[in-house]
């Protein structure tokens, strides 16, 4: 199964437990690579085509179009992770590739960044014929998820409360975003940054001649805690040395304070 | 893995899905053949010592004896499924195997039987050095369960509330199953059944000559659910013909109606 290169270790770990075996196909700046990825020769795509993880980037809309091509070329089955999807604040979110090729693509979504991880609550959609097997493996791996937490969360989508919940949240995070952007403008403005305006997590670009183990160990030091883009790289390193710092579970003045120190640090 | 035989499909087909071979070890009425399981080769075993599914049997005092002595011989593995034990009518439960080596056994329990199966909490009393393996496994596989339903149970394990529940639910199925013996010595005094006075079924032997396709099917027709025990076996058949007769979730008048169906389906 191909998988975006960076991509989330934990997702290709997964896969590997199912007996999987994950290709990378290499991600840019306007998504995963589809020449490569129909290069590859596999028959399946796992990808997050709404806010790349952990670039940030959206598939371009004639790679999104490359890439259903290539699926009906080749018969095959692309597995979209809907990561992110409610969260943009600049525009609309962008459909689901399932919506254009109901036949041809499962959608993973989850409550994990609309209410909590700890709910453990998402959902597939997936194409009819594949209906079966996904419930008969369900059933057998964990016997389905916990029924009262299924039914609460179709209480509060049925009561209209989980739509105000998204939107209300949508306004706090973009304003986490915003004093983000606003403190590397102010402390770091010669650092270059990248992704959408979407999801809960900005990549910052290394000054040349430092590395992410070197700017992580130093953030770490001044209590600041930020990822390196590498640990989710798993073929050859195509991205710039870079930082993932995420900002959905910290505070406005954590924010700041935060991006202040990290300035020291990146300005060295 | 060894598995026993007769034993539940879906834990058959849940190794399975993690790629592990079950090897067939034979069950009797004292539970299940260790020597048979030394004679296999395997390196582990999983089984319900306590109340075997779907028999009903105890693993008799020397056969726990000689499958730990086993276990420490062959450096394996034994998981115990300790399915049923907290509902045992005539005595106290048995220990677990666990408690007796606890380097060699890891226990699965859940709150599947004392409270719904529908909450899908459990949990794993393992031996120190397999604790890092299974949680990481845990944490790759489905990011651990639910964090809300972690914390409820634990508030009512440690309010007392839980036991006070055990206690009194082991009334409600014991009356339950005093109801369904009463019913059959009184409707099907000639049919011969097995399995401890423990757990929310009881095994029925068929009359001869009546397989079990034909009792369950005519059962059915009747609006009694059974199950045959042949659904379980999975090597050689060595147990007669006989049903599994489940009391956990039906009342006191529709078991007595049940039985009485039923006995003109065994009659014939």
């Amino acid at each position: 199964v191909g998988f975006e290169d960076p991509g989330h270790p934990d997702h290709r770990a997964g896969l590997a437990l199912a007996g999987i075996e994950s290709v990378p196909v290499p991600v840019d700046d306007r998504g995963v690579d589809v020449e490569a990825l129909a290069a590859s020769g596999v028959g399946a795509v796992m990808l997050t085509p709404a806010h790349q993880s952990p670039t940030g980037a959206l598939l371009a809309p004639d790679r999104r179009q490359a890439l259903l091509a290539w699926a009906a070329e080749h018969d095959a089955t692309i597995v979209e992770d809907d990561y992110d999807a409610e969260f943009r604040y600049d525009r609309e979110p962008v459909g689901t590739l399932q919506g254009l090729a109901p036949e041809r693509v499962a959608t993973l979504g989850s409550v994990s960044k609309s209410l909590a991880p700890g709910l453990r609550l998402g959902w597939v959609v997936c194409p009819p014929r594949l209906v079966n097997a996904v419930t008969d493996e369900k059933r057998i791996e964990d016997r389905s998820s916990p029924a009262l937490d299924q039914l609460a969360l179709a209480a509060l989508i049925e009561s209209g409360r989980y739509d105000r919940h998204l939107r209300r949240m949508r306004g706090v995070y973009a304003a986490r975003r915003e004093t983000l952007m606003s403190a590397l403008a102010k402390h770091a403005p010669h650092l270059e940054l990248r992704g959408l305006a979407a999801g809960f997590h900005v990549l910052v670009l290394l000054p040349p001649g430092m590395s992410e183990e070197e700017a992580v160990t130093a953030a770490r030091e001044r209590s600041v805690g930020v990822y390196g883009l590498r640990d989710n790289t798993f073929g050859e390193p195509r991205w710039p040395p870079a930082l993932v710092m995420g900002f959905g579970n910290v505070g406005e003045g954590a924010i700041e304070k935060g991006v202040e120190r990290l300035a020291e640090v990146l300005r060295a």
